[in-house]
């Protein structure tokens, strides 16, 4: 199915015998749902990165803590691999199920336990939408900061997995400047909590080293997560440009003028029209490429970073600056953006999203080097970046029904990819790493940091049960991944110039 | 010396071979400056926190990285144990000298090597003084923003080490916060770093769980902080009140009326008179306790906040609100509250600072308990908080020429420690566990979760050679100090009703 990941490399999984584990199962945890046919399998296998499907061992949906703690207990005991998923919306295939592995899915943790106005605070379950927390503090008017596109959908046990971000997480945070603690079930089934009400909680930091972890150091079991105040004001900028590195400088000369928009957003053309076509939102269809800029606080502050945002794109060579007019506008303006995935899907049989990030004074060359990639692949690439933090979302458009069709997809892919890491970014920014980017760790971290990394990992999970292959590459995975590169006649890391 | 800390408890260290040591390390690490005699290691027999002395078996002071590497390779080998210290200024212990250890002092590491308007970092070396980040941006309207108050002294390598905090880290975050990437040095002698410039880095986040860490997984040799653009204005409120409890209520008032102030700070009657009477602040001596509360943005917007600060502060029962009429009133209300500390020592022969945090909402009732507490020991308490955040700072003024003098002032802290515990807080804000705290750390954790700080401690230490004996203690303590406290009659956790 893809050229770039070959379970062999991590070495055997156990075998494990799954009618005892089913047997163990029911009578170990009363109550418990168990799926064990294909049918009713089959939708689970798969996440957000469906190009990618494995039919899990069993699926099980517990619906309490002490639930979950026995199915750890159980297949600790048994030596039973776990992936947990909460909504499937992931895009680097963290919750892909493993054939050899229990599928744990958190769907029916789904409640609001305690909306806390006075502590600013709510707990919720870990299958509770992302969504689902603003809606039910709007009446106190506070919200959830960090919002995910997905956020109608994805569930925050999985953001607390990923460690998602968003469009406002430039000036609001990720997901762990916005958690207060979690509660846990490590893979041997004991409950834990994580982090602290205070600012500061002593020991190691484990809330924030779990927070991104991709399901490898235990299973979220509730969340506990700050609210903040509705800003006042929301308002939102919309910039042309005729030349797309323009628009990327621009980035950097807002950040250098000392503001912190709300979100600061860019579309190239490509993007840009996919969204038009789709939604309407009023964007200009000739421009090659678009930044959103959002400033909200108190009326009279965001009247002057209004002022100074506009004088800062004139003088960036903004061709217009267009202020939405009303609410419902400025909704226009972000449906745009946040459904620009699905708008370019509509324009190509089958697309690609990657998620890297560079140091946001590299987005002009970046660019220029991704349109280079895009012409030796013959590959359309469409643009979408979270831009004031330097995450880019390239969408890759190809079609899966011609001959290495997704192949050559993720060979661009993974060359974008490479890029980033060269001008010192990574190669993710709020995606994960998950199944899809496990070889691009090996260019990212050494061998030093990768054998750190196990043995943090040994000390949650000391037999690897808890979603192996994923996140996390083998030494041996990427001495293999390494030598395959070679074999093909290219070296990793060539020392190319910088673009 | 105190009752508290009895190091056999943590088991034998290995007694190195002091001669051997000298000898290999000046022969592998050519030019480092090593101290060895009794005269010159006395300097280095304490950090801030006085009361616990120790000579350590040498000092060393590298100038670079290599000899830092040099001189973990050359301990690792011979199982020697290492305590790095900074500037000396931490409050719990953190680098309290081992008798059977080296004293890796970080004081030539004192160059600022970067400071970056457009990439809004700055890159220096550990020995840095926090203050002197700012001072070295201020041309570029910028600033490093945790300040804790020893910020003239403190560096900034101690500062990751302790995630210190500071006045302004309700709204601007600690020191975890405010960092884009560490250098460090392992164990072993490897460099590597941790974090990266993109917001959110792949792999688990090792620089999260390194910031606090206190000197047990690695040492740090390089930091690269954000810099933040100075607000346009910063306006200081000062509140008056006749009673302790309507101070604390009206912290929790100003939070929940949606404003996040850049400062918000609590004294009590005898902190306040300590330290009018050292600075002349211009503080109300006949107040039972104000609260300092600093507006920072653009101007239109403090305008607006202070007027509704006010209001609520009014509406909170504050006999008086008095507003800094300029930035000399500004800084002289401040430099009260920044020197509580030496005002304090100048009313008492000793005191003993603590630092514990709750969370805001039990304020009002936990000083109701220090109050009885105090009155049960016999010992006065002055109080001064980061009140916004709930971490206190009891100070306990006591005589160490008394016979039990040190000692009842260690168990009225360690109580008052215990009181924060019990309604939800922790032991520390932000002056770290060190020695000073190994023991409350066994009330605050169970012995799952201290498993698990263990662990994590292995994955990078395996040998436990980096600062052993600190932070997290054994279970073995943790054991013995839940027998000794029921020897003498008192159990570790009472049930006792909350205030």
């Amino acid at each position: 199915m893809n050229i770039l990941y070959d379970e062999r490399l991590d070495g055997p999984l156990p075998t494990p015998d799954r009618t005892a584990l089913l047997h163990k199962l029911s009578i170990r945890v009363p109550d418990l749902q168990i799926l064990h046919t294909e049918e009713a399998l089959k939708p689970y296998e798969c996440d957000g990165l469906a190009a990618y499907r494995t039919l899990p061992l069993l699926v099980v949906l517990p619906e309490t803590i002490e639930q979950v703690q026995r199915i750890m207990q159980t297949c600790h005991e048994l030596n039973v691999p776990v992936v947990a998923r909460g909504a499937g919306t992931g895009l680097s295939g963290g919750a892909l199920p493993l054939q050899q592995g229990v599928l744990l899915v958190m769907a029916k943790f789904n409640r609001i336990l305690e909306v806390n106005p006075q502590g600013r605070f709510a707990r919720v379950q870990p299958g509770v939408r992302n969504l689902a927390i603003s809606e039910a503090s709007v009446a106190h008017g506070l919200y959830y900061a960090p919002d995910p596109s997905s956020q109608i959908a994805c569930s925050i046990g999985g953001n607390v997995a990923e460690n998602a971000g968003g469009v406002h997480c430039l000036k609001y945070g990720l997901t762990v400047h916005n958690l207060i603690s979690i509660e846990i079930v490590t893979v041997e089934g004991e409950r834990m909590t994580l982090g602290n009400d205070a600012l500061d909680a002593p020991g190691f930091d484990l809330m924030a080293l779990f927070t991104g972890s991709e399901g490898m150091l235990g299973i979220v079991v509730e969340v506990k997560v700050k609210l903040l105040p509705k800003p006042q004001v929301a308002r939102v900028l919309m910039a042309s440009f005729d030349d797309v590195e323009k628009a990327g400088l621009a980035v950097g000369s807002i950040i250098a003028a000392g503001i912190i928009p709300g979100g600061l957003e860019m579309m190239d053309n490509l993007a840009i029209r996919a969204a038009e076509d789709f939604i309407h939102a009023g964007y200009p269809v000739d421009a090659e490429a678009i930044l959103l800029c959002e400033l909200d606080g108190v009326e009279s502050d965001v009247d002057e970073e209004t002022a100074r945002v506009r004088e800062v794109l004139e003088k960036s060579g903004a061709i217009a600056v267009q202020i939405a007019q009303d609410e419902a506008e400025r909704q226009r303006f972000w449906a745009g953006r946040k459904n620009a995935f699905p708008a370019v899907g509509r324009i190509s049989p089958d697309y690609y999203c990657m998620d890297g990030t560079i140091p946001r004074r590299e987005l002009p060359g970046v660019l220029k080097g991704i349109a280079q990639l895009s012409e030796k692949y013959g590959l359309r690439v469409a643009n979408v970046f979270h831009a004031g933090d330097g995450n880019m979302h390239p969408l890759i458009l190809f079609d899966a029904d011609q001959p290495n069709g997704l192949e050559t997809a993720e060979a661009l892919g993974g060359e974008i990819l490479e890029l980033c890491v060269r001008v010192g970014g990574t190669i993710t920014g709020e995606h994960g790493v998950g199944r899809e980017k496990i070889n691009q760790m090996c260019a990212q971290f050494n061998d030093d940091e990768l054998e750190l990394f196990h043995a943090v990992k040994a000390a949650f999970d000391p037999k690897r049960l808890l979603n192996p292959g994923k996140n996390i590459p083998t030494l041996n995975r990427c001495a293999e991944f390494g030598a395959m590169h070679i074999h093909r006649g290219e070296l990793p890391f060539p020392e190319l110039e910088r673009f």
